[in-house]
């Protein structure tokens, strides 16, 4: 069972596997409330995974260990699994689907487990994963439903009291529920005023469901950019700890959540997955009342693919207004590339592409002009907009 | 005079100003020495540049602090002066010229100074600047060639000498020569076997060309990604110092720089700015004999606008191998584009655009095609371009 004591015990156990991060003042990104942000991010493997799988594993039995443990995961979990055995000096072997990024399998196997490849899905990879435990003896390493993991992940909430006085509030993100019920489980016992809130994405709201229907839901598919709680089902430990323990779950947008990678960069000069983020979103977009309040934001990890971050970012910059995608339909005589390159200039926007387009024009001899471009906000937009239109172009 | 009484007297003057940013052990970066990072782009204001400023601001005569102070910068030294003129209490004016960001100005206005915006470049604004000190009597804060901002920014050599035994060098990003000149004036003093290494762009060499000629040397212009090291002349005092103190000084290029970046943030969940990065692209890319070494590189800053960002990101995807833009010669046939797709398709590109260009084609019935992808990495390109000659195509 699930106990305060364990917890304790997990921080013991726990102090030469893991790095104790810092409680961070963030300034600027939500300005109406005392923002605090916990960055797991900066934990070992880029996530605080290695927080649970480091406590379930060194509370295995001797024999256990000797034979070792085995998980399933494309992501975070499997680089806490990996390192957290490596320190426990134990093996590990870890079932990933073919289709993982090679950058995960190799983070994987840098943290000293064993992967196996299997073809297929999560779905096809968890499958295997039970199949190997039965057939020799490993352990197998859940990823959020366990007592000791949730233990191990309720390690951040005693960090948390013991560099912040006071606080008000602790928002979580939620996948399968492991982070939130172990800190939510911890938080309350020690300080049962702090609210503790939870975040899901709006592409993946399995634990928001269960809780709104009172009985765990299955979702049929999640799509999200915030991979890292795209779960399809809660786990029945953390569903109940959740619906007793929690106080409220709120939905973001994955828009939302580029917001807040984004400011993340630009104020803490911090990279955050999509999962890390989604605490930090709800706050910027009022999902909870804490305006006024001391509020601490767990970034849950930082482990974003760049190809995913430059994504993000383009989505960031087009959503806040610094970059513009202009459709103009020309008519068909000289000079228009020129006064249009003119007035944007002069209105100091940064041209970056130029696309001609045929396309179904009033004219016959017509076509479409897309001219992308970096601006400096919305009224900045507006200007160039405007006078493209007073001097007579027509905007598509 | 510099002493490293100053020195240690700035660092008892600053405790109430500054952030002491902690070492970090950096993994995976470079793999050949024990790397350590001083993360000066999670300083107050995101650069070390408070630091010096800070510091001369503080020794100001109380008839001095009275007048304000004054100073010309549209980057890490304006907000720098404007943090530290408002915590010493007393008022600050920064011209920029009015081609900075607007995102810079307002910083600058958040951090308390009073803004003056100067039709022309840099050079109109520092003259403005000069005008006024004159007219107003505010004294003017340089943004390096200072005894008293050189004490300040010798400050990060003790916390890196707090914070770490046995260190065998320490790499610095050089500009106008502020920040090496602190670090080598004192740690060359407390232990005089670590080697200093300074670190200049290929398009702004003004140090290493100074040192180099044995005299002062201006550059006509610089140009280069890295804004905040791009200063077009040394000054007197820090050229002397960087002569006696400084070990070596080598140049690295944007792109050594960009793939620094994209390393910090990978690696690091960490952003830096150009300059902030040039320190690790040196050991990145062998530019010190480093090799088994145990170094700390200084990361002095982290203000990248994010627009920028966002292109350092694609050109260093592109430099990895983990975009790929083709371009094949088609002929006038059905189904072109349908068997390229599916080509690239099996063999696990993810294409993300397509262009038809028409051009100079060996018939007049052919055109150009365009794709943009997402790859692996150079071995995956090379998988993909091969299969596309084998069955066929002809890759311009």
């Amino acid at each position: 069972m699930l106990t305060l004591d364990k917890v304790f015990h997990a921080q013991v156990v726990l102090k030469d596997i893991i790095r104790k991060t810092p409680a961070v003042r963030a300034y600027g990104i939500a300005p109406d409330c005392e923002l605090y942000l916990k960055p797991e991010n900066l934990q070992i493997t880029g996530s605080f995974k290695v927080r649970g799988s480091g406590y379930m594993i060194a509370m295995l039995s001797d024999e256990e260990k000797q034979k070792g443990v085995i998980a399933c995961s494309a992501g975070n979990h499997a680089q806490g699994v990996a390192l957290a055995a490596s320190k426990c000096g134990i093996s590990s072997l870890i079932c990933l689907p073919d289709s993982a990024p090679i950058s995960k399998v190799e983070a994987t196997k840098a943290y000293g487990a064993d992967v196996c490849l299997v073809k297929g899905c999560y779905d096809d990879a968890f499958q295997k994963a039970i199949e190997l435990r039965d057939e020799k003896g490993y352990t197998f390493v859940h990823p959020f439903d366990d007592e000791n993991v949730i233990a191990g992940q309720g390690t951040i909430a005693l960090e948390i009291f013991k560099d912040l006085d006071d606080i008000d509030a602790i928002i979580v993100p939620v996948g399968g529920g492991g982070l939130i019920s172990g800190i939510a489980y911890t938080a309350k016992q020690i300080r049962p005023n702090v609210k503790i809130y939870g975040v899901q994405v709006a592409g993946a709201p399995s634990m928001y469901n269960s809780i709104n229907s009172g009985q765990i839901e299955c979702l049929d598919s999640v799509t999200t950019i915030a991979d890292g709680i795209a779960v399809k089902q809660p786990g029945e430990n953390t569903f109940n700890i959740v619906k007793d323990y929690v106080d409220d779950i709120a939905l973001v947008t994955d828009d939302e959540v580029s917001s807040a990678i984004l400011a993340l960069i630009e104020k803490q000069k911090m990279i955050a997955e999509g999962a890390g983020a989604a605490a930090v979103a709800a706050v910027m977009f009022g999902k909870f009342p804490v305006s006024g309040k001391k509020v601490v934001c767990v970034v849950s990890g930082g482990n974003i693919d760049v190809t995913s971050l430059s994504r993000v970012i383009d989505r960031g910059l087009l959503n806040s207004g610094r970059s513009f995608s202009l459709l103009i339909e020309l008519i068909d005589k000289p000079g228009q590339l020129k006064d249009v390159s003119r007035i944007i200039a002069d209105c100091g926007g940064n041209v970056t592409g130029v696309h001609y387009e045929k396309g179904n024009t009033e004219s016959v001899n017509g076509c479409y002009l897309r001219i992308e471009m970096e601006t400096r906000d919305y009224k900045h937009i507006e200007l160039i907009t405007q006078t493209l239109r007073d001097e007579g172009f027509k905007i598509v």
